[in-house]
């Protein structure tokens, strides 16, 4: 077993969810990846489980609780596992494809998932929880963007995509967003595939799409630009 | 009804996935929003029901193809229908909350799922859609994007979630990463609660989140704390 992740959550039945299908869920059953959850609510003291309370210094909302986060996060992950510990987290520095590489070629991850108002900062402190933001938006729980994370690092596990090429022309992989594609049929509401994608010239093409791609990213995403130009000078 | 997404996808039954529990499911439950899907499959018209096909100038993957997208769009969509048509693709404007913010006020929207390596340009123009990317990775495929991009919006739509005040401290919605949050025991493994919050004097609490909110976003997320930096100035 390569990849495995272990999920610390109030909402285990939320896995693997979309992850149980297609590309990743596949990789799942030949077991090209390892998915757990551990059910953080199990490692509650009182009778009624609770696993949060009212945020110190009062405020809207309730915060999980440092000691029972603790016991589950112990429980999974031994002193010796050498997996990274993610929290998923608004606060945290934001995932990228760089970093999706480098968890797909470790040995997997405990991914723990916020819940609530947040979490206390003495867990995040003391397990060494490393905060991991997947885009700059509030979702419900760390649970979906566990999810989405997963999905960008499993495509990366070797043997999981059929043709590996694929991965490297895509956007965020050369530094600038896609060119278009085109495909059959070659006339759809008048509107014709560009003349030099069937020309044959494979220079011709080459060059095209580069051009678009540059057009592209320089229009709608000036910060992966102004990025991308600067590498390439660092290049000369 | 007020807000009621479509999903146009090769894998409908990904939905609701994680959207159907927590607070996005008994939002459904309550019809405080609606979701649907089609299968794009569906309009391929020929036995073996496919929707790619190779990409015209060459290269890897399979692109999917506009004429058979466009009749599902437009069984979906009619002329009439108010929802703005977004494609969930890395080649998109990011997605942020204050576009959650819109769409939760607005009808719904209408939600293509790309795969494949892409899908052919000329049904993105045609049918004006509007490439929406949720973060710099690559998925396997645009409906755990959908899936992340509805929770962000769902959440937002009146009704939701119990206690609106627990939206507006949240890190984006200041400008600013939310301020670290303790709860009881008061003390956990020999770190107790911050002084400042255990003393009751408000205007003190307020400050020192303030503070705290200010420190973390300078650290973390110097692109942020520019731009609230530059927006401080301008409301000087």
């Amino acid at each position: 077993m390569g990849f495995s992740a272990n999920i610390l959550t109030l909402y285990p039945e939320m896995f693997p969810g979309p992850l149980g299908q297609s590309l990743s869920g596949k990789a799942l059953e030949k077991g090209l990846w390892g998915l757990e959850t551990t059910q953080v609510r199990d490692f509650a003291k009182d009778k009624h489980r609770s696993v949060d309370d009212t945020p110190a210094g009062g405020g809207a909302g309730m915060v999980l609780r440092a000691d029972i986060l603790a016991l589950a996060i112990d429980a999974v992950a031994k002193p010796d596992d050498p997996r990274p510990r993610l929290l998923m987290s608004p606060r945290g520095l934001p995932f990228t494809q760089k970093r999706a590489h480098e968890l797909a070629e470790g040995p997997g991850a405990i991914i723990v998932c916020g819940r609530f108002e947040g979490i206390d900062q003495r867990v995040i402190d003391s397990r060494q929880l490393e905060e991991v933001c997947i885009g700059d938006y509030i979702l419900s729980g760390g649970e979906i963007a566990a999810i989405t994370m997963l999905d960008a690092i499993v495509r990366l596990i070797p043997g999981v995509m059929g043709n590996m090429e694929s991965a490297d022309t895509e956007s965020f992989e050369t530094g600038l967003l896609e060119h278009p594609h085109y495909t059959r049929p070659s006339e759809f509401e008048g509107m014709a595939i560009p003349e030099v994608l069937t020309s044959g010239n494979h220079k011709k093409i080459h060059d095209w799409r580069l051009a678009e791609a540059e057009r592209i990213t320089r229009e709608r995403r000036p910060d992966l630009w102004s990025r991308y130009v600067c590498d390439e000078d660092e290049v000369d």
